[in-house]
């Protein structure tokens, strides 16, 4: 078994989900990796991994508004500020996504379901450049 | 070291949460691994894992019952309904639990803390066959 | 490659995120770990893991404050309230946090970014000792 390593940079454009499932498949295609497991943390705490419907855009809108809802800005118990409103729900949203993913490779890519797709969460308003660290155990 | 791999196949009878500790004790054991870690991925958009209360029923159905109401069906705000009013909260209810898992193995079986259990979490209201891959590092 | 493994053992008092970064990076440095990966498994589910901001205490004080009202006490619809009102909400946000956690190490120690923390999420309101299963595969 063989350990690769290297840092995915993701540049956002503010709030949304972006997919970088083509960015993890072609790094597995440069390293020759037929089967193995693909090992992903994010260096943040404002952005966040999620795996979901890669396919309908009206999907990923509606995850974007739910995350909008379920931590929402200028609530008045929120403390911590001071980099903007957005701050705290960044962290929120954080918490209740993924911050590590572990995805089995097979035939040389990642081996997700038909309409799967990993994504950077971005949660806060201005664009950023985002860290995703990917491991891979080589096995084959 | 050695790497296994299998899919598992469970069958849903609609929402609720499955466990399949069992499923996957029973690969264990078959491939006589006595140490190491076990990865576990779901490759659906609709359907999820969860770790939590094996024992109490009733731990069980709060669970369930949670999940309607912080992702609730038939908000208007919601756009991806195509296949149903189910659909946009099952993406959802996906996004804030897991996609993957990954579980040491010790003694050969999953190391589990004494009330826990896996549970594939079925989002969808019609019963489904789910996939997860389940992927064995073997140390001893 | 090498496998290396041990129980940490977290002792909470009470509700709230605690930090522990530093029992992780101790046990890698005793195991002369410089490259690798470190699995974290809770055995736990009223207790659950979360990387987000250690840096202000603010930001540890909102997500406190979420978990709280994301997944309130006393309300009418829990059924699994035999050790307290605390019980059910406990499962619940563990439900909505992580389990597992996969974490790279370089340079001998965890490779997290600079606002970064691991914490234990204790969910009950009594304090607890919490096993938090620490995996590592030594690549170097």
């Amino acid at each position: 078994m063989e350990w690769l390593s290297d840092t995915l940079n993701i540049k956002t454009s503010g709030k949304g989900l972006y997919s970088f499932n083509d960015d993890i498949n072609t790094k597995i295609e440069q390293w020759s990796v037929s089967q193995g497991m693909a090992f992903l943390f994010v260096q943040h705490t404002s952005a966040s991994l999620v795996v979901n419907e890669n396919y309908a855009t009206s999907a990923r809108r509606d995850m974007e508004r739910f995350l909008e809802r379920i931590a929402p800005e200028g609530e008045s118990w929120q403390e911590h500020t001071l980099e903007g409103k957005d701050d705290s729900p960044a962290h929120l949203r954080t918490m209740i996504t993924l911050s590590s993913l572990s995805i089995p490779i097979d035939n040389g890519k990642l081996n997700l379901g038909t309409w799967q797709g990993v994504f950077l969460a971005e949660h806060r308003q201005r664009g950023q450049r985002r860290n995703v660290l990917l491991r891979v155990l080589k096995v084959q």
